[in-house]
């Protein structure tokens, strides 16, 4: 029942490194003291086999610490590696849609590995496959940290046996949330807000992905595939609040509300009434509305990013995979 | 894998009713053909055999469908039930600590059944008993509906191993919630909204438990033992909205606030800040906030009471027995 499981870490910047810090501190009192983080590969890192527990201040030291690689190496090492499981936590890349992280995850299955991903791109562009890969590997695959980071959003319908979502709208970018928030409570620009978020970094210096719409239209893809609904990337209608101007709206508030049920899915600026509690989730919090058959409307609201908020998300899909593949 | 799971219903009112009805909608979908409702126990209705799937219909139509029982019957029904689970759905009782619940609860687990309660009583003045008698007869015990129905709750939990709760704070009583909303947006008096509520069927005849807090306080202590806290209901701090007058708290919302944390435990009334989210949970609305350290505040809103909300903390309880039994 305890026999050793090696996890290795492909991509070992603020996730990777936040989940390897969270799984130390925690480690023995969910009794995973079979559990080690085996083996580590990132571009600016190298590879590290069986990383000693204090890695993260070698890091901070700027010590180079493990052998170099090359970017072409990752999918060698992952298919070499006796690993059990692995958790990848690169960069998400819409572009390309989803790769080379998407190679990384099926070569881990074909090799064997379960796998965890924070990486929005490879679930919001090749959940079929994915999905295939694993029923024909007999591997799981868990990516709870791509939508809201630990808070719990998908997932919670395992809590919810025999409900059946009609739609779900939510706030699902913490950086727009920001800069619409910060813009009705001081008044601030479209522009002046991006500029804080920046300082603060809550958004990238490139903050297209965020302020037009496509990262929380990831999301709503990756919600609608684990829901059931069939929604592509190329057909969630997607506006995003570039330049926006917050006095058209009026007396209502508006939200980048991301919405699907099975027929239509769209993220937009959405004036909210006051009176809902949506319109009151301010700072770079997340939000998520389920509407059920069975509870009416069950709404979630949380961090959707961050060091150990994600961390989180990583350590409950660990701890889910030992769970069933135990119990499977 | 798929032997028969029996299980015996305690008391058929709506809870009980709603389970039964939900259940039979849903068992195909959700692979639970092995199970069935085998047994019914209600004063009212009597004790019914293999009920038929449609037996709501003969309670609507006024049929007496049960072979008369005596309240003393009870637990000797329970004991000689070749049920595997039962399901208990009686009254709650302050006054008498929990009872008879108590009593139908540790015969069944004595007689080897798991048990699932909705009953606030037996879980808040029974907690360490119940819990030893699971460990000593290896037979589980769940309640999530105690605390806001099917909406999760303390078992959300269970998707965030590696968190640590240092508070929750929450609106945890749906009738003092929807008294307060309608003197805010209505303007009407204390007595005004609470015969509102009656005339909707939110309050009781007696409406006490709820308005004075009891309610409340049940669900803090339920709440805080499975936190791992040690708060027995006579040290939770108790005061009610009776004759509230929402004038004095000027520019502030006021709710009925239930809190915990290590060191201590009550319910009031509180004044809230028009910027944080609590004070924008309306009508009978429940909500919990917990403050974690790995993800900072969590909050989640949701019904508290209803015929299908209630019989979704059931199914949620059921399934989470079959999966535990079959992988432990």
């Amino acid at each position: 029942m305890n026999k050793p499981i090696r996890v290795l870490i492909v991509g070992f910047g603020v996730v990777g490194q936040g989940f390897f810090e969270l799984f130390h501190r925690v480690k023995d009192e969910l009794g995973l003291s079979n559990v080690s983080i085996s083996e580590i590969v990132d571009l600016k890192y190298g590879h590290i086999k069986d990383p000693r527990p204090n890695i993260i201040e070698d890091i901070r030291a700027g010590k180079a610490i493990g052998e170099k690689i090359m970017s072409d190496d990752i999918p060698r090492i992952i298919e070499e590696s006796n690993a059990d499981i692995m958790g990848e936590f690169t960069w998400v890349s819409v572009k390309t849609r989803g790769e080379p992280a998407f190679t990384y995850l099926s070569t881990a299955i074909r090799s064997g590995k379960h796998v965890i991903t924070t990486n929005k791109g490879p679930i919001a562009f090749h959940y079929d496959e994915l999905m295939e890969l694993s029923r024909r590997y007999n591997r799981l695959v868990r990516f709870k940290g791509t939508v809201m980071a630990g808070t719990p959003s998908f997932n919670i319908l395992k809590l919810l046996p025999g409900a059946h979502v009609e739609y779900f709208m939510g706030i699902l970018n913490g950086t727009t949330n920001f800069i619409l928030s910060k813009m009705y409570e001081e008044g601030l620009s479209f522009n002046e807000a991006l500029k804080l978020a920046q300082q603060l970094g809550y958004a990238e210096a490139d903050p297209s992905l965020d302020i037009d719409g496509i990262d929380a239209a990831l999301k709503v893809v990756i919600l609608s595939r684990v829901i059931g609904w069939r929604h592509a990337f190329e057909n969630v209608e997607v506006e995003g609040i570039r330049d926006i101007d917050i006095r058209k709206y009026g007396d209502k508030v508006v939200k980048l509300i991301a919405y699907a049920d099975r027929d239509k899915a769209y993220v937009k600026p959405t004036p909210l009434d006051k009176s809902d509690v949506l319109a009151h989730v301010s700072r770079n919090l997340n939000a998520l509305r389920l509407k059920l058959d069975t509870l009416g409307e069950l709404l979630i609201i949380g961090p959707g990013a961050g060091r150990f908020e994600t961390a989180q998300a990583v350590l409950t899909d660990l701890v889910d995979i030992i769970n069933s593949a135990r119990s499977g």
